[in-house]
């Protein structure tokens, strides 16, 4: 087997280390995000445990809990999505990956986001921003931005964000930002200091349920003078392969929100 | 106004540097993907170009092309994938970022992929596996693959792919990958390859065209004993603001392929 | 006002007539589908009801049920929809409405059906069909065909149509009619058959859920010298205007079935 | 063979008849929509032409046109909409039977329509409301109405239609009518109008381009006191079965137009 080539060693990779968060799968299926520490934990819904087996040990590793055999992984970004606690309805994985992709958000890049909600978009930033990216996730609720903030703790990324509790019609702090993503209810009013806080060629997206407030938006990053101005909507229709043949689920959700994007060019 | 707490300085951020890929946007509207040098160099349908003065220049820095204002950026990942040379059907933004996800591609993975086509999905992966991971991209068609080597080369991240020109169902040369991505006619034929190449934990992704491969795709999943095998495909659709109102485009891409995914567990 | 040019006075049309299908529908939203007679009868779920004042009135004329303002209509199709029995899923009006357009079924056609099912698909038929035309429904399973036959009684339009319990793989009894409508698991055995019943010119059309059976019977389609063929899907997305705005629904059905038709030319 | 039971022999059953349009299908795959005369006439595009043999002759008769074999059919709705001759783009068949659903138009009934436009929805509404039901088509422009009254006409059902060249914002001249079917820019100015016209139990529907046009049509449905107001859009997937497999077609029309309904009880 050939070594692939990498510049560096990749970050978690390798045996599970002591303070990681990690993913527990017992083998009826329930799963729990955990951090990997040394001696026997509490845990609601799970009683005590005791993970110090998997320390140093490879991914997939076998433990035991409360008497049933279980496997230790490292969480993957669908796994942080399944693990979310939430406040209100978070944005669907198909919505998150678009608005990453729209907005230009690459590994390093550096993200501003509002309001976090329950922090849904936050983790997917967090994610792939990278190790050498940052978020600064704003929402003046403090109630929401708890909730955003034990969800990234939780999963890991934490390190990644900071959480302002700042309600951004009064300005963002930071300048010279890569991206810029609202999912506010009237993101009109911060297209302007949003467009401030983005360094030429960086990206504006929005995201909102109605088209009233997806017109309102569009022509407003128009005015602003944003360009390359989209807008669009994802639709996920899931299939279901069975024994008597192959079709789409009857289940489909018909509506999440509606995208649109905007450049500032010099 | 604060400073964003970072790690370490971004990769690809500050002034623009002698060497790096640029996007040269002329004032019409017409963009060009180019290497930033020292001197004047003859570009096929710009005639003599001096991109001189915007070396150690900002973002966004103006110059003049055949007489005409120019500016210059570090391109995007829309910008990468407008600039593509097509040998035949690339895939769409959607279908890629969905495959990115399905996979759990992030940050510092190391994917598998065949087979290269075009390079349309492997610059996704080279963009989102960021500068500690890594893609190995197989393709057994010679002439494919140099259409993919050189818009990875143009793309100023063909440093994060290995190309293997080889035929898969002779199995991959790697083993303890994250992900492998399969866009190829038959991918039952290389499930087997695929599941060995991954680690614990690691997803194999599958793209294809129509219900039969998806059906005998899903089915292969399933028997090779990958789990939460999922099956989807994705629609976009355009929304047009214009000054009579809101509406869909009338335009629509009614199908591009269909996406599965497994995950290997120990 | 002008009056309406007429070739004759059109049918269910002036004041209620006694024997009459009505609907009866309550301040309070439900509705009922009785016959108009003379006297008192007693209604599960409504009690002892006395419609006698509506004979001979105008549409919407006022009656007292159950001590509640009440008022009598002529039922519409989608009210005759509403109040059927299921006794499995029924076809969805979309379906059916397509069906009858991809069918060619108009006022004075005579169609074939298979199988009866609840006698969703029936009773567009009998409506579409006219007063001149006629539906004649098969189905090998006494059961469902009770049912079905129950749900055309109870429309008003049962005189139109005729069940036979039969199996049509042994063929259909009618030679020379304009259409074959086939809501059956493997429509592809009766293709032959159907075609032999239609006349030049006449469509034959299948309703299936899954991919196999669509492709299955397309190809069969073709291969019987069927000719116009055609497969597509309907999808409805409803949309919610409310205070907030305008959107589209979030419940949305992901799937009904697939249509494929084709046309007997000589 | 059983005798199909019939009230009365169909209309446009049995042979063909002097007078009657037929579709004339040549070998080749073009088709005519004619009127079945004696003798030789010079049509446009096909030279001189004899249909006497098909007089007298069953559905599928051969006739020789031009030196090439050709048939002799009666048209089917699909016909008559593929034989159209557009002034400007006509109403999509799923569109056209949605309505008629929607607005519970069925044999026998009488419809008011406005605008009249190329005459598309009126075809349908001409085909449905069969023999003894009946059209009334408003259009203020006469260049527009022109072309309704020529396609309706060489579609054979032009005696089911009476044209208006009127504004129908200065009111319909009908009252007591089953169905208002509004295909106008401002449907909400005439909804007033249309809602006079209409028998209790009937319904009024629109069909609009844009989000702006559906939002106002169903507030002012609901403010002028219809009931049961719905709104919806179909989306038509076409699907392909070919010899690699069988996908849904990479073409689709992304949106047509907006439906919506309401009900005028007492």
């Amino acid at each position: 087997m050939t070594e692939v080539p990498r510049p560096a060693p990749a970050p978690g990779r390798g045996p599970l280390l002591e303070g990681e968060r990690v993913l527990v799968r017992r083998k009826e299926g329930e799963s729990y995000l955990l951090a990997l520490q040394r001696g026997t934990t509490l845990i609601d819904g799970l009683g005590v445990i005791d993970l110090t087996a998997a320390i140093g040990a490879p991914e997939g590793a076998e433990v035991e809990i409360a008497g049933r055999p279980s496997r230790v992984y490292r969480p993957s970004l669908p796994d942080l999505v399944s693990q979310m606690r939430r406040r209100s309805q978070i944005i669907t994985p198909k919505d998150a990956v678009t608005l990453v992709y729209l907005a230009g958000v690459v590994p390093g890049s550096t993200v501003l986001e509002a309001g976090s909600g329950s922090g849904g978009l936050t983790l997917f930033l967090a994610e792939f921003v990278g190790p050498q990216g940052h978020v600064v996730s704003y929402d003046r609720r403090p109630e929401h931005q708890k909730v955003a903030r034990d969800n990234l703790q939780r999963s890991g990324l934490g390190d990644r964000v900071t959480f302002r509790e700042k309600d951004v019609r009064e300005g963002f702090e930071e300048q010279g930002v890569d991206a810029v993503l609202l999912d506010l209810p009237e993101p009109w009013e911060v297209l302007h200091a949003g467009r401030a806080a983005l360094r030429p060629g960086g990206y504006l997206a929005t995201y909102t349920p109605t088209y009233n407030q997806l017109e309102r938006s569009v022509r407003a990053l128009r005015e602003e003078g944003f360009q390359e101005v989209r807008s669009l909507e994802m639709l996920e229709r899931g299939l279901h392969v069975g024994e008597g043949g192959t079709r789409p689920e009857f289940d489909m959700l018909g509506h999440t929100g509606f995208l649109a994007s905007g450049r500032k060019m010099a």
